[in-house]
């Protein structure tokens, strides 16, 4: 059956000639206000109630107007503004289907991770300034601080797709890992920390990895509470969402040699205006929301949908159904 | 039965203290010519001849003229004092053993080119430059020209214990592994190239590292007609020895864009002079010899020994026996 899919998502030429071979048979509407920036959000559009499918930014409110959307697809692994009891049950009763595109993002924002830890544990960015300044050869400064992965802890605050693929990544480094989340199941090579066990669990963390998402209950999770209660030296990761941490109290814990270094993807303010304190915070290391980056990603979001829309069509397996 | 031990290394007090109770029952002699540095030459020492065993940088001349000594231990990787048929044929013919520090190394060292390859394709070092600089949130450029390892080809020159490392580490990322050894044993997850067919794997891959060792027949290896051979935008890495490479072509190779990028932690002459043109050459990135440092280099170079002297004891199996 011919269905109608709305795209407000701008991409690049290639994939967008994959994304119009791909739904050959169905009838592809391009909307006037697409944007490239997946971060971005998308205003409510006129088309959407011609559409079976909507597939980008799509305006929460176009998604519950519209009896017609069977199915959305959102091109990002975040979903906060579709993450209400309101969208999810109204979705449910009309048996549609919400999609993200966590799969796109997992595998770049853990590879980000790793890099991170990596780049700490190998001086790489001391040794980089070393380079740009004067060209000093601090031999035996930066090699007796390098630090193996190998053996050492690591706790991920929040444990889903993201979480799961950099399970994967740090397996050959025997390194004990830890994940708090709601769902207690347990997961091969992680051991399953119920919050409740937080305290004790961050005390024996070297890294600590955030990974939350945005939501009521994750805001300035990481508190200066729980901040307090890691381990002396700890290194600390974000590249869940900025607002789940208190970045007063993380500067805190960096200037005061508390924690050993942070290395931060993402912000409570983005961009991060040029004047904030953690670009010249002790041992904060910045890179601008590019965790989930990859120079395939219109490629790879638009792949995604298809496989998707085999699902719609064909009734197989969906891949990152939230609802 | 007690054997005399001569140390010529300095390590710290921990390691010391290490050494000597795992000594215990023999007598460990303490050179008056001690070095800290693992990269050092040591100088021929009196008290050689009253060694059973050689521990640290003993002068090549010591273990060769002393027929009481029957094994020798290195801190380093890298041995090519030693690396002289003379040097091995006296050692065989007295049945003395000659082992290194490899165990001690590839763990970093693999560590360390992973991290390269990470730092690379996660674009750490532009976005540092950016936090050094204007505080530039540079989102789009950085995001998408990030590169994901995973499907890529690696190609590694030389293959040992750094190599097989590396393969562990990598093997998580779904790449092509491929390496060019002289002896052509198949290794897991690994492609062993022989030489010959040097040319069409290099022309293949996305990461060339080079991982040799000095030697008469390494010398210059990566040349201009080598780096004329890699696929247009490969990056490389180099982690063996600086003069296994003409680094007059390997800065043409960089500068006219031939090469995307390189990474190096060896070069032809240490410390690297700070006029060198290697340091501002166009995406050439500097470490300075650290690949194999780890905070706790000393107690790992004790504890590599003290399993070997049970094996001299006690006829257990030896680790990085190289005679």
């Amino acid at each position: 059956m011919a269905l109608t899919i709305l795209c407000n998502n701008e991409f690049s030429p290639a994939a967008t000639a994959l994304l119009e071979a791909g739904t050959a048979g169905h009838k592809l509407l391009w909307s006037a206000n697409r944007s490239a920036n997946v971060l971005s959000s998308g205003r409510s559009d006129p088309l959407a109630g011609q559409a079976d499918i909507l597939f980008g930014q799509p305006a929460p409110a176009d998604c519950l107007r519209h009896e017609r959307v069977r199915w959305v697809e959102v091109t990002t692994a975040g979903y906060t503004r579709y993450d209400t009891p309101e969208f999810k049950e109204t979705l449910r009763a009309r048996g549609a289907v919400f999609t993200n595109a966590s799969g796109v993002f997992a595998d770049p924002c853990a590879q980000h991770v790793l890099a991170m830890m990596l780049a700490l544990g190998r001086n790489l960015l001391p040794s980089h300034c070393d380079q740009l300044g004067d060209h000093a050869w601090s031999y035996e400064k930066r090699r007796y601080s390098s630090v193996l992965l190998t053996g050492q802890t690591v706790l991920m605050l929040g444990f889903g797709a993201i979480g799961r693929r950099l399970a994967e990544l740090l397996a050959p480094f025997g390194m004990k890992l830890m994940a708090v989340r709601r769902q207690t199941r347990s997961e091969a090579g992680v051991r399953i920390i119920a919050e409740d066990a937080l305290s004790s669990a961050l005390a024996e963390a070297d890294h600590v990895v955030n990974i939350l998402p945005d939501s009521p209950s994750t805001e300035r999770y990481v508190n200066a509470r729980r901040l307090a209660c890691c381990k002396r030296g700890a290194r600390f990761y974000n590249v869940g969402r900025g607002n789940t941490v208190d970045e007063t109290a993380l500067i805190e814990a960096l200037e005061t040699g508390w924690l050993d270094a942070a290395y931060l993807d993402v912000f409570a303010t983005e961009p991060l205006p040029p004047e904030h304190p953690l670009w010249t915070t002790r041992n904060c290391f910045i890179t601008p929301h590019t965790a989930g980056g990859r120079r395939d990603q219109d490629e790879a979001l638009v792949r995604h949908f298809l496989a998707n829309l085999q699902a719609c069509t064909s009734g197989g397996d969906w891949t990152d159904r939230i609802v």
